[in-house]
C-alpha cells in the first residue's frame, strides 16, 4: 500500500524534474494563493486539532507551535513568494572543465528525487517543505505528528488542488498515519525515498539515525556553549549570553552552557547574576561557580540537557584548553560562541572546535538559514556528511557529472 | 578494547588536525622512502599471503589484486609523491560573505575526523586510504580482507613507524580481526568513527548500507549501459563498446549492458558481433537481438548483473523513451552512455538518466578520479548524498562556519 503510494510519488518526481524553474516557481505561486483563499478552511482544522491538543492536556509551548492564524498563514503565504525570487539551483553549473582528451565535464545541480520529512507540532512544516521541494524539482513525502493531522490534511490538500493542472500532484503526499509504525515503514523505503530529514525532538532524531535504512540528515539538536575568555569584553559578553539564551530558548540555537574563565569568572558572573536574574532565568552552577553566586547545582548530566527553557548551566574552566575539551565533550556540534579580545584564543577557538558554526564576539542564535542569506531554510544540519550547519535550497540537492566527447576511449592502463 | 583503539584514533586525529599542510606532506614523503627502503618484507610478507591464497584454491583474478611486486611498490611510493603536490583542501575557503549586520561568514574545508574503510583484495588499498587521509588530516581505521592480512599489517606498520617522529602513529590503525563479526562492531562504532567507506563486492556495499548507524559513502557497484542511438555513428559507437567492455572488465565503470535502437541493430549488430567474436567476449541477447545475431539468451536478471568479466548483455529498445526507462531501472546510477549525432536526444540522454555520470559520445571508462583531474581517487559513490561518482580529496571532508563578528546580537523575532 505504501510502496504503491510511494512509487507514485516517484514516478511524478521524474515528471516534476522535466518542468522548467517558471513553471515550478507557476506552482509555488499558485500554493501562495491558495493558501490565503483557504484561511476559513485551515483555520477550523487547525482549531479542532488545538481543541483536542488542549482536551489532552497537551504543554502550552507545544500548542503554541501547532496554532494557526489568521497573520501565520499570511506569513506562509507571503514566504513562498520570497521563495519563487530565489534562484532555482537544479540545473546550475558547479564547475566545468575541459580535459587534456578534449572530454567536456560539467558538474551541476540536480534534485535528490524523493524527500521524506518526519516532523512534530508545527504544521506550517508541511507548507515550507513542500514549496521547498517542489522549488528544487524534489517530491516530498511528509509525515506529520497526529496533534496536527487535520491540519496537515487540510494544506496538503489544498496545495496538491493548486498545482493539479500544471504538474502531477502526487509530487506532495501526506502519510495519513502518524503512528511509529508508518515511520518504521518509512525509513526502511530504500530507492523509493532518496533522503530523510527527521525534524523534532532528539528523541525522533536518535531513533531514525539508529533504525534508518535510507540517507539522512540529522537536524536540530542543539546544545550550545558560549565561552567567556580571560580576554573578554564582559558587557559585551553579558549582552550575548543574555541574548543567545534568553530571546527565543525553545530554539536549538539557544545556548544551553556558559563556560567561564576562572581569570574573569569573579568580575563577571556577579554581572550575569543580577541580568539573568532581572529576566528570570534559571542558572545552575558547578562547585566553582558556586563559590562565587548564589544558584542551583548544576550536574554533569545538566551540561548534556537542552533544556529549551530559561535555564542555564554555568561551568568554570581554568584556560582556553579546558574550555575547548569541556565544549567539544558536551556540545551536539551544533553553535558555540567566544567572547575575546585576545586573537590566539579567537584562532584556536574557531579552529579547534569541532561544530557546524562557531562564532567569535556574536551569538549564537545567527546559526539560521535567514541570516546566513541563504533566503530559506530546511533545517540545520549537525552531521558532517553532505550538510552541514543550516541547510538551504542547494543542500537538498545533490549534482551529476555530464561528460560531453566526441569518440573519446580509454586505452592507457591503469 | 575496539573501543579503547578507537578513542586513541580519535585523539590522535585532533593532533593531526592541528598539524600544518607541510608537516602533513612530510609524512607522506617519509612513507613514500619507507616503502621503497622496506620493499623486501613487504614483498616476503605478501608471497606468503599469495601462497595461502593458492593453496585455497582463490581464483586467479583475485590474486591478481592481491598480490604485489617490486614494479607495484615502486608505483605506490611514486603515487604518494604526486599526492604530495596537490592542493590539500583542508582550511580551503569555499565561501566568505559578509552579511549586513556586519557578520563575515566563511565557509570552511575541514576533515571528517576518524574515516573507516573496508576493502577486499588489493593491500595497496592501505597505503591509497591511508595517504590521502593524512592528506587530508583525517585518522583512518583499515580492515582489509584475511587473504592479505600479512601484507596489510607490514605496510600498516611500515607507515605507522615512518610517521612516528612527526605525529601519533595512532592516525592510522589496522583492525587485525578479519570476521565478519568485526565488521559488525565497526559499522555500530556511532562518535567514533565519522565516515565509512565499503570498498569491494556489492555484497560487501549491501550489508553496510542495511546494517551500518554510521555515515557511510556507497561506493563501486557498476551496472554500466550503454546506448546506441538510432542516429549514432557505427564506427564510434563500435569502437566505445569495444573499450568499455574490453579493456578491463574487472572495474566498476566497463559497461555490462549494450541497449540498441531497433532502427540501428540490423546495421550495427552484425558489425558488433563481427569484432566482439574477434576479442572472444561472450554476449547474450534479448528475443529481438536474436533475430539478428546467434547469441545467447539474456534473462531479465543478466540486465541487473555486474559480471567484471568479458560478458555484455544486449537489449534492443524501440525508441529513447525505452532506452532511458531501460536503463533507469537497470543501472546502479554509476555511469551511462549514448552515441549519437541527434541534438534533442543527447540533451534528453543527459538530462533524464539519473547516474553519477552521463556521457555523450565517449566511454564509461572515463569515470575516474584521475580522468577527472582530481590527482587522486577515493573510490566512485554511487549515493546521492554528500558524494556522488569519482571522490578526490575534497570528497573525503566536511566544511565548517566560522562566523567573526563584533558583538552581534539578534533580537528580531523569527
Amino acid at each position: 500500500m505504501l510502496d504503491n503510494d510511494l512509487r507514485l510519488v516517484k514516478a511524478a518526481q521524474k515528471k516534476l524534474a522535466l518542468l522548467d524553474e517558471e513553471k515550478r516557481n507557476e506552482c509555488l505561486k499558485k500554493i501562495s494563493d491558495a493558501l490565503l483563499k483557504n484561511k476559513d478552511v485551515i483555520l477550523a482544522a487547525n482549531q479542532a486539532d488545538v481543541l483536542t491538543a488542549k482536551q489532552n492536556g497537551i504543554m502550552a509551548s507545544f500548542i503554541d507551535r501547532l496554532t494557526l492564524n489568521e497573520k501565520r498563514i499570511d506569513d506562509l503565504s507571503k514566504s513562498i513568494l520570497e521563495l519563487i525570487n530565489l534562484d532555482g539551483v537544479v540545473g546550475n553549473l558547479i564547475e566545468k572543465t575541459k580535459r587534456p582528451n578534449g572530454l567536456v565535464i560539467e558538474k551541476i545541480y540536480v534534485p535528490f528525487g524523493v524527500i521524506a520529512v518526519i516532523f512534530e507540532a508545527r504544521p506550517n512544516v508541511c507548507v515550507d517543505i513542500a514549496t521547498l521541494c517542489l522549488k528544487t524539482a524534489n517530491a516530498c513525502v511528509l509525515k506529520g505528528g497526529k496533534e496536527s493531522i487535520n491540519t496537515n490534511k487540510v494544506l496538503v490538500s489544498i496545495m496538491k488542488d493548486a498545482i493539479k493542472d500544471i504538474i502531477d500532484p502526487n509530487v506532495l503526499y501526506l502519510v495519513d498515519k502518524t503512528d511509529r509504525a508508518i515511520t518504521d515503514e518509512l525509513i526502511t523505503k530504500r530507492g523509493l525515498i532518496d533522503l530523510l530529514i527527521p525534524r523534532g525532538s532528539s528523541r525522533l532524531i536518535n531513533y531514525v539515525v539508529s533504525n534508518a535504512k535510507i540517507p539522512y540528515i540529522e537536524t536540530g539538536a542543539g546544545v550550545c556553549n558560549l565561552y567567556v575568555h580571560e580576554k573578554a569584553n564582559i558587557d559585551m559578553a553579558i549582552n550575548i549570553a543574555v541574548n543567545a539564551k534568553y530571546q527565543r530558548p525553545s530554539v536549538c540555537n539557544s545556548i544551553e552552557n556558559l563556560v567561564v574563565d576562572e581569570k574573569i569568572a569573579n568580575d563577571f558572573l556577579p554581572k550575569l547574576y543580577e541580568k539573568f536574574n532581572e529576566l528570570n532565568i534559571k542558572m545552575l552552577g558547578d562547585e566553582k561557580t558556586l563559590e562565587i553566586i548564589n544558584v542551583g547545582v548544576a550536574t554533569e548530566e545538566d551540561f548534556y540537557t537542552e533544556y529549551n527553557d530559561y535555564i542555564i548551566s554555568i561551568k568554570i574552566v581554568k584556560d582556553l584548553d579546558e574550555a575547548i575539551d569541556f565544549i567539544n565533550e558536551h556540545s551536539t556540534k551544533h553553535s558555540e560562541a567566544i567572547v575575546t579580545d585576545d586573537k590566539i584564543a579567537k584562532e584556536r577557538f574557531l579552529n579547534e572546535i569541532e561544530s557546524a558554526c562557531v562564532y567569535h564576539n556574536a551569538s549564537t542564535r545567527f546559526s539560521d538559514g535567514g541570516c546566513f542569506g541563504f533566503g530559506a531554510e530546511v533545517g540545520i544540519s549537525t552531521q558532517k556528511l553532505h550538510a552541514r550547519g543550516p541547510m538551504g535550497l542547494k543542500e537538498i540537492c545533490s549534482y551529476k557529472y555530464i561528460i560531453k566527447g566526441d569518440g573519446q576511449v580509454r586505452w592507457a592502463i591503469s
